[in-house]
Parts: structure tokens; sequence; C-alpha cells
């Protein structure tokens, strides 16, 4: 098994978010091909956060350093990003500010998943968000999964579309060799 | 008087950020000009807005109501938006994604104005909230200002640099016939 | 008919594109809808312009400036655009470097209008060019139509695709009254 | 001496641009540092290649075919970028489209400079160029350096600003272990 642990980051706070059960799918590929795996939904974080978390509070909420500590432990993160009013959810900004400055994200290797209802797969959102992860430092891999028309193609944790398939089945492998 | 209502976003919940000083300058000098405004400033947000106002609970949070219904009464919207990382800040989006979809911005003006302590004056950031806006089919003005190095140019209310004086009154005045 | 001249730009120099077909689709209903046209295409640019009509050859070729005196007749111009490497193509950025800097789009209306054979229209291409328009302060539409997989919808000149006729319906309407 | 060849882009067709100067500095950093280089200047491309080197031409012209092969000869690129209009130089992204779809720049490993008289140092273009090469599965290195008021920072082929020395040391070491 190797070394490297991945972190799978559900970049929204939704219940029973499609993002999530990508999420589940990418975790599940990861740990097949001999990888540690951990899971950080953004549903889970404290509801008050954005206030308790951020500013003059950093640091000092603890249910949100345990997030902190999971994104220290990983050298490489998925993010696995809906489209909300045509970027990646607020939320998920909210969380990268709350994060130690500015190293928290440097020198990571990032590999990003775009997932809709509509057909854009959040290509614009992924867009967006690599530059926030390119001024932290972080390493995005150029291939972003664009997974537009999710319902279409993905049921009971399985995607339907074989197109799907491959384009996932070769990010995962070059993200790992990344 | 005109008719028209101008909405003053603070786009961050940051307290004593000096987006909201800036945020007073545009609100000055644009009833000055014979026009009504109202400031809305994120810090005034209910601290769980993120769970308690969005998905399941759209509408029900009658404290973030409030800043709808403010919202809803505008024609105009100039946001005022720090750099946080990069681009805007995430809890500015969050803001968005609560609002009533999908007409809540939809048809509305707005000018576009960048704060940051380093040189950009949020230049990416812009160009990303520029999309969302667009996406949800606000007219977003094409002359976006970006004050970068904020703390060297504006004290106690005022600007010290007449370039950013004649490039934000300059701006005021097209986004008012705008 | 109104004293408004719209332009119709083609985004690109290759022959035979479909943007071409499209620019003809939005010249009839915008002339139908009273206004007056003008195709400005540019495959009809002199096949130097890169060199011939740029930085000290600015304002001295006079084929290219033939363009120039087309965009100058124009208060509003629709911008059709093809989806080249997952953005706009590179010729309409140097057609628009090699414009009367600074003032030649200021203050233009401009509709966009995306076109692609994959699924994305041209989405993020879209992006893009609203951030160099802004920049010379052109005020862009919100509304961007996004029309991908274009061989699918569109044959002999017309969309056989209800939604794209809507949206372009759409988008045209709000335009003109823009 | 290293295997890894590294080719220096220059993103303009401009002559005596200060973007061509900036690239032989990091072309002598890099050699010093025991990489061999090669300059690939926008500057040398005949005249007519937005035509005769795409669509239909494309991989017939024998001039245009040298700047493939240079390309296709390096495992990594910097791309020196100056900032026209708000973005990168139309003729880079022309450049780019006429280079052999779709493989010539998957895998290679990308660092951007951007360049400019302002104070952005093309912050904005280096956005726009990133998703291109994203599209194409290049892999674009986070740390993006932005030299703004290039004027006052460099002369005579050094940097009299030690930010700028700093920054530059610091994305060259990186991106030889990148």
């Amino acid at each position: 098994m190797s070394n490297t642990k991945i972190g799978i980051i559900v970049g929204t706070n939704r219940n029973d978010s499609q993002s999530e059960e990508v999420a589940k799918y990418y975790s599940k590929k990861i740990t097949e091909a001999g990888f540690e795996t951990t899971t950080i939904s953004l549903r889970d974080l404290p509801h008050d956060f954005a206030f308790s978390a951020l500013y003059s509070n950093a640091g000092k909420n603890s249910a949100f350093q345990n997030f902190q500590d999971k994104i220290d432990a990983c050298q490489k993160l998925v993010f696995v990003i809906p489209e909300y009013n045509g970027s990646y959810p607020g939320v998920l900004k909210t969380f990268i500010d709350g994060l130690r400055h500015p190293d928290s994200l440097a020198h990571k290797k990032i590999a990003l998943v775009g997932v809709s209802s509509g057909v854009l797969g959040n290509a614009v959102g992924l867009s967006h968000i690599d530059d926030v992860l390119s001024y932290l430092n972080a390493n995005v891999m150029g291939l972003r999964i664009k997974l537009g028309n999710i319902s279409q193609h993905f049921k009971d944790g399985d995607f339907s579309n074989p197109i799907y398939q491959n384009f996932i089945e070769k990010q995962i492998k070059i993200f790992l060799e990344f």
C-alpha cells in the first residue's frame, strides 16, 4: 500500500447530494488501487463555521480544526464539486477561507471533478476553483473531469455511461502517478 | 430624487473591514447624486445561514429573508468585494446560493468594486463573480474598479490617491446612467 | 427601422464554419426585428494581419481598417464564437488586439453566443472573452447563449431544437432592448 | 546535465518586447541550473500563419512545423506572457490553435510568467491560459509569477526589485523539481 494519503472532498454541505455519491465512487476506486483515502464532507462542518472559524476566530473552532487536521494529513486531494449558480458552491470557498493561511494547500496535488444536473459539468466552476487553488500554490492536474447530466449517467453508486467510466479511470490512473 | 434604489453590498462578513468603509464611500457619493441607497452587509447574516437558509431550508430563515427583501427592492447593486485567497469571499457566493432561485438577480444592473491589500485589487475574483452574476442574468457593467494596495490609498473614509478618486467618480457616473 | 446598427461578428477565420451559419441566423432574426445589421467575418481579414496590423503597424493596414470602420459604425455587437481548445479562437483576440486602442469597443453593448461540437457551447471561452470585453469597457449582456452539440441541433440554417430556438429568441429580444 | 529539455516561449510577436528580455533571463537562470533550454519566440512565426497553418492547412506549413518540432522536443515549458487588453495575446492562442491536435501539450509541465506595464502582471490572462493548457491536458504549476510594473523593476536584463528576483528564483527551483 502506498504511503500517500488521498483526501476526497465533497464540495457541498447539501444532504444526500450526488457529489457525495460520486465521492464514494472515487474513494472506492482509489482504495482498490492501493491507496489510503479519507472523505471530507462539508456537510459535517459546524453550522456557524463561516463566522466561528474565520478571521479573528481562525484556529479557535475545534470542530473545524478536525477538518484542518484531515487536510494536513493528505498529500493529494480530489475535489468533487457540484455546480451551483454556474460555479462552485460558496460553502467550499468559505471552507478554504477558513483553513490555516497560507500553507494549508501548498504543494498538494489536486484533481478536480465537476458534477451538474445540466450539461456543463461545472466547467466554469472548475476554472474558478483552479485559480484559487493555484493561488495557494497547490498543483492542480490539467485533466479536469466534467460530469454533466449526472442523473442520467450515475445511479446506485455506479456510472451507466461508459464514456464517464473511462474518463474517470483515466483521470485516477494519471492522478495516482501525478 | 430618482426612483431607482441602489443596494451597496459589503461582500464579506469580517468585522471592521475596509470593504465596509469603501461601501460607505460609495453610498455617500451615490446619495449625493440623488439616488436612494441601502447597505447590505454580510456580517449581519445569521451565523448558520450556510445551513439554515439553503437547500431544503431555502426561504425558511426569516433573518435571511430580510436580506432577500432588501435585494428585491433594488434595481441596481454595487458589490464591494475584498480579495480572499485570490478570489472573492466564499461567504458572498454562499449568500448568492441562498437567494431565491433563479430570478433574484435577473436583469439587475451591477457594478463591481474589488478591494485588496495586495496589488491586484481582486482582478481575478471580479472575473469569477462576473461569471456567476451573468449566469443569473444580471447585467454587469464592463468597467470594474480594482482598488489594490487599499491601505496606502484609503484612510478615514477618503481616498488619498486621486487616480482612485477619479476612477470611482467615473464608474459611479456611468453606472447611474447604465 | 431603428437607428441602432448591430454588427454580427463571426469569431473565426475558418472557412465554411458553423459559426458563420449561426451568424447568418442571428442577422436574419435581427433584421426581421427592424434593425440594420452588418456581418464582420474574420475569414476576410488580411492573412498576415497579426503582423501587418498590430504594434508599430497599428492603423497602417487599409484592409484591416475596413474592419475597424465597420466596428466603429455599430452601437451593438453580437459575437458568435466557436470553441477552440476549450476557449475562444486566438484569431478573435488577435483581431481585438489590432483594433484602435483603447476606445474601439468602449460602451458598446455586446451579446455572446458560444458554438461547439461538444457539450459545453464554449462556456469557458465566453467567460474569457467577457473579461477582455469588460476590460475594454464594453457592456456585455449577462445572458450568454451556449450552443453545444451544434451539429445535432442546427441544419440548413435553422435550429431543429426548440430549446435553442427559444433561448435565442429570448436573447435577441432582451438584447434589442439592452 | 539533466535530460529534461525546457522550452521558453515568448508569448508575443511584438518586436523588442520586454517579455523577450524576461524570457532570456529565465533561459539564463535555467541553463545555469544545468538544464538545456530552447527559446520559442512567436515573432519568428510565418506572418500569415493564422491562415496558412490552421484548419485545412494544419501540418502543411513547414516554417510553422519548425515550431511544432521545438515544442515536441521539450518536456517542460515556461510561458512568458505579456498582458494585452487584460488577457494574453491573441497570437499566443492562435499559435496553440495551430499545434497538432490534441496531444501537442498533453502531460507537459508548464510554468506561467505574466508581464505587464500596469500593476496586474497579467493575473487574469494567466487564469485564461491556464484553462486552455489544462484543457489540453498539460499540467500547469500552481505558482504563477505576475510581474507588474515591469519597466520599473527590470532593466538591462536584470531585476532591480529583490521581491521579483526571489519569487522567480523560488518559481524556477520548484519548477525544475515539478
